[in-house]
């Protein structure tokens, strides 16, 4: 008898009909002979209706009352959920983050998962129930209810999955799974039918949309198998493991851009040690998130600094450079606003030689200047000029064939 | 210092501008120099909402999960009520029946409080803490939500205000207080200042719009003053404590009517042990509520047994006693649905002679014929025909003026 995690978000639960359709699912899913725990988001907008209405009541809401308040999402949605179970002729029980006992740190709203106690759920599951969690909440060792932040249902899944030893933890979704290239970019873009933990960390643009990237850490750190995939279809989705050294394995499973980063460039800078940390100190300061760092190499004492950033932080980067300019004996700063970054990312790429010339090469072929260019052992992101974003995506496609296919060893066989 | 419990019901915080005036309320209370737990019910119709929800779901929803739902509503107004408390500069936290320590039996949806635990209260109170409780829940031995039933939150105030020893408990409503008349069947009925215990249960009809009875109980058990007053105007409301020998209250405190009953008369029932138990005890196994009971004398070894019931019971006791009719050799069964219940309520009545016979004299000079009379040491009601209801609490209410006046006593004087 294997027990599998499940957890399906708001949208799978937003009107009393879906509910019933959810309560199917995870009674077949009992029936096939697993036991079952479900992991429920709020219904639909419950949490932003809530948070509209503390609006009208305070602009400055405290964060444990925040808590206190949304955490009410998830109790509804799991209570709802049970009842649909019973109505199908099956044990449920719902039980809320502090019923199960899930205990956290006291960082409100933004919680992280400390230890989950598995006895009331041996409990539970020892009587023959189905067991209903409310997600995306915890309690902290005063007692306070705290939340884990948006997405945090996800982790809650990943979490009791983990301290159940489940076989599986289920992420239910509206899409299929996470697919190989953004689908509205790239016609025919493909599921991706296995990935793993650093890949799908590494292609965090296409996997947002379908799972909490603090779950797939969760996952990665305690070895839990992840299962992504539809709550409409049968078919399965994208399956997150450890990197098994599989020869099938495509050497790129997957394509990304950026569309909402900037790039700031620092010239001509006094190239000699502690400047870098200067510049970047004064941006983590101001809570600026930096992204790629390119330092070019030094000519005559002097060197270029680059870095993108969210576009929506650039006005505040840019006064925080202009003072520490003087500091390092800059001779200007320019911004660009207009660019984009495109990745390509596979586990595989680190056995496989000339990935990333492909990439540069493919690009320039399209007539594709790169501006930036960073690397780590699984991923080679390019940062080019916006207006290209989407080109790239499709011409680095049409070469990588991500997903299913293994484009690299085809070609070395052909 | 004083240490005051306050409770608001679902009206009183209806909307968020409600909500702030709740809480300005309750700041002024603290600042007043005084310590303070508010209890809080549901916004408006929170509650209604979710039983509406439920009900696509399931007609048949278990009342564990019921609970675990329901009992969010108070949750999210505590919660918003403390948000609002913060926004005036105060320090305030809200806790929930879990949080507090509110013990109680298993009974989901009617359960009793077992034991309340002072603790947390007593160390957020020493914080400086304003605390906001969610009304109308607790938790069972096996950490289970459980609530109180409508009205629960009159009982949550009353039992905290107890287990805290606080110098009163506050009903917030948005009446001015308990009036000795119902104001749409008398004009000028008069607020009563001050009630005992036993009057307020008896007065039932009366008081029921502003205070949940099984709260009077409690406060009667545990002696904790209940203060019934208005969340809208600053005026006194009416006062509920032990009965005080005090020679100026009146003789009768209130006159109540209730139409929505029944009579039902086994006509020459045979008069001998054992028929009264075979006839309540088949109507008691039906579920049916038997009001007031009255048996004539018994004429040549037969007896009438009259009794009234609530009207929408009145075809399934017809039922059962058509069954148990010949068991006790009675001749027939009549019933009537035309009838009323009048009844004058005082603890001074007790050491007034005379007053059974003025309601009576008072009655027959209006022309309104007595069908049925039963009294207590407290109250006497008189069942007459409906269509002289609204007649007969007029002309008792001239008669013994009950609130603040002391009628028997000026007469007796005059």
């Amino acid at each position: 008898m294997a027990l599998i995690v499940q957890k399906y978000g708001g949208s799978s639960v937003s009107n009393p009909d879906r509910i019933k359709n959810v309560a199917a699912r995870i009674v077949e899913t009992k029936k096939e002979g697993n036991e079952v725990i479900a992991v429920v988001s709020a219904l639909g907008k419950t949490t932003d209706e809530l948070i509209a209405l503390t609006k009208e009541i305070t602009e400055n809401a405290s964060e444990r009352e925040m808590d206190a308040l949304l955490s009410t999402g998830e109790q509804i949605s799991s209570a709802l959920l049970t009842m649909a179970i019973h109505s199908l002729g099956e044990k449920a029980i719902s039980l809320t983050g502090s019923q199960v006992g899930i205990y956290t740190d006291s960082a409100h709203r933004k919680a992280r998962i400390l230890d989950i106690s598995s006895d009331k759920l041996k409990e539970e599951l020892g009587k023959g129930n189905i067991i209903i969690v409310a997600g995306f909440q915890g309690i902290d060792e005063n007692g306070n209810i705290t939340t884990l932040g948006r997405g945090g249902s996800d982790t809650t899944a990943v979490a009791l999955a983990s301290a159940m030893k489940a076989d599986v933890c289920e992420i239910y979704t509206d899409v299929d799974g996470v697919f190989a290239a953004d689908p509205r970019v790239v016609k025919g873009a493909e599921k991706i039918d296995r990935v793993s933990y650093d890949e799908m960390l590494e292609l965090a643009s296409l996997g947002a949309k379908v799972l909490q990237l603090r779950a797939v850490e969760f996952g990665k750190k305690y070895g839990v198998k992840i299962h992504v995939r539809s709550s409409f279809v049968k078919d399965e989705g994208t399956l997150i493991t450890e990197e098994i050294g599989d020869m099938e394995d495509p050497v790129v499973v997957g394509v990304t851009s950026d569309t909402d980063e900037a790039k700031i460039t620092i010239v001509e800078v006094i190239d000699k040690p502690g400047i870098a940390s200067k510049v970047f100190g004064a941006l983590a300061e101001s809570n600026v998130n930096v992204d790629v760092i390119v330092q070019n190499v030094s000519e005559q004492g002097k060197t270029d600094i680059s870095f993108t950033l969210k576009r929506d932080e650039l006005a505040r980067a840019d006064e925080v450079i202009k003072n520490v300019v003087g500091g390092v004996g800059s001779s200007g700063i320019k911004c660009d606003d207009e660019i984009a970054k495109v990745s390509i990312v596979g586990v595989g790429m680190k056995s496989h030689p000339g990935v990333a010339a492909l990439m540069f090469k493919t690009l320039a072929d399209a007539g594709i200047n790169i501006e930036m260019i960073s690397t780590s052992e699984i991923k080679i992101s390019c940062i080019i000029e916006r207006k290209h974003a989407k080109k790239a995506v499709q011409v680095l496609h049409e070469v990588f064939k991500p997903g299913k296919n293994k484009v690299l060893k085809n070609e070395k066989n052909s």
